[in-house]
């Protein structure tokens, strides 16, 4: 049995494209004992993705030149050798970009398809949507009436954020790169939404959207618009630092501000983190995404591309702010 | 009754000078009812009053143009309308530079001058000791085995941390502004100590020093040393954000690499603080100190100027690096 799979042809310089893949044919070993067969249903692409295309050491390992790419993908278990996953299973797993797999029962995890879309096992109930609850509910930990800032707020995480931060009774406001996300934010809930394209002044944007300045500041992105949260932070502010896709393809150090100064004198708190510094929380946060998506107060936004030869288009969307919420490739 | 007394004059641009200060004489109210009359002994010198001198607004109120400037004193109490503080008491407070001030009671506080020397409360035991204690114990919280970076190391604030992450077990480097310093922190236990000044390569010889990489920093300086540690940081590492002293002078916003990636890769927490962010700690805080102190396990290391004329002189020196440890001066 063979399937089509994505190799990494080449590491970028810069913004990457579509040279940067090669398909090929490969066989599918037969799945042993304690094994299952996969057929892909959805690929997951994401910014941190671009990391791992380069060779510089990161906090995930570099993809190998002339090596599949892995990535998050919702599969079904079309055979099995294994007790822990009968045919039919939906299971998440971190998956060479294949159309189908074979891989230990215990190396992927099922999931409740019944409960929510499978896509969503990869965006708002999968790895984006803990991100946005470790982000911000453990590191910014926003109280009522405070003010939050999330930049790329209509990405997989951002607007996961923003909706956990509308449940917590603050004041929330987005950064996006169109007006039909500054709309679709508005529509989820958002108080204030600011394109930052369009958007002569953001600094003075964002005194306008936070006339009590920022308690809590959610970062996706990086350079201009971060260096304006920075200038109208409250005192002990907390700023969670999940991404700074503004910085991925560039081929020099970035420079600017210096923060320092503004971190100092309002006493504010900066951590970085990936979600699996978390790792041993994730079952708290899935079952509390699931409860509260279950009870509506947490919507799926997706982008959903169809077509495994799509996937490194939508891949090189992201960087082009192509996707409103998670950006997902439709396979079967 | 006239006291000495010293006003801003001007506010600086850049590194200040000394037409920023001007020596008047004033009539000394006679201390009513709660009152005592204070004998200025030691009057403390420190770089945060350095922003204090300018409009802009940050963490402590500006000084005003032609009132006195106002920082931290031991003084005697030479005159009391006050049960709580008798003739002769050694206390501690926020006070005009003045060689006598009226003050009421309460604003200021009894030291135990029988256990350290008084200028001790302007540093190992007062606000500066404090400072280290909950920046490097409550921050980054060093653990035995691990090392710690700190600049502006043979300050006042700087040597304490270093003696302090001895206590815990760290491998602990210094930065410092002249031979003289390097040698004193060898002397103080410091592991390493690199002479900024005089090293070609700053990043390269913290590799040298922290072959491990470097899990806690303790920054009191900003630019170019800050830059270095931020790429040989292990993952989780600590950061506490205390001081800029190399950017206070400047007359344009600091530039630099962008930390963000920096800090997001290694899941590093950066936090700015003040010691005032502690205040209901202080008690646990000089408690801790004094006892280390006691059982010799900390020194102090003062450079005193002596003369209430040489104030200026001594705070000026600050941005010059003259001073090694605490600087006071010696007014009585």
């Amino acid at each position: 049995m063979n399937t089509q799979t994505i190799l990494l042809a080449s590491r970028p310089q810069g913004t990457p494209t579509a040279e940067q893949f090669r398909f090929e044919t490969r066989e599918v070993p037969a799945p042993t004992a304690g094994q299952v067969l996969l057929k892909t249903r959805y690929v997951s692409v994401d910014p941190y993705m671009r990391g791992r295309m380069s060779a510089a050491k990161s906090y995930v390992a570099p993809f190998e030149v002339g090596a599949p790419i892995v990535g998050g993908i919702v599969a079904e278990v079309v055979e099995s050798h294994s007790d822990k996953l009968p045919v039919g299973s939906v299971v998440v797993g971190s998956l060479p970009w294949q159309e189908y797999n074979v891989t230990d029962a215990q190396a992927v995890n099922q999931v409740p398809a019944d409960k929510a879309p499978a896509s969503y096992f990869l965006g708002l109930l999968g790895m984006p949507g803990l991100t946005a609850y470790f982000g911000l509910l453990d590191i910014c930990q926003p109280k009522a009436g405070e003010t939050v800032v999330v930049s790329g707020a209509a990405g997989a995480v951002g607007m996961i954020v923003g909706q956990l931060a509308k449940i917590h009774g603050a004041r929330v406001i987005g950064t996006a790169g169109s007006d039909e996300k500054v709309a679709y934010l508005k529509e989820l809930g958002f108080d204030e939404a600011i394109n930052y394209k369009t958007t002569p002044d953001i600094a003075k944007a964002l005194a306008a959207a936070a006339p009590n300045g920022i308690d809590c500041y959610f970062d996706n992105v990086g350079g201009a618009i971060t260096d304006a949260v920075y200038d109208q932070l409250n005192k002990h502010a907390r700023i969670a630092l999940c991404g700074q896709i503004s910085t991925y393809n560039a081929t020099e150090a970035p420079v600017g501000p210096r923060p320092e100064g503004k971190l100092l004198k309002t006493s504010t708190k900066l951590q970085g983190f990936i979600v699996s510094d978390y790792l041993d929380r994730w079952p708290e946060g899935v079952k509390q995404l699931t409860e509260w998506y279950a009870q509506g107060k947490l919507k799926g936004e997706e982008t959903v591309t169809e077509g495994f030869d799509q996937i490194p288009a939508a891949f090189l969307g992201l960087f082009k702010g192509e996707n409103t919420g998670k950006a997902v490739v439709k396979v079967a």
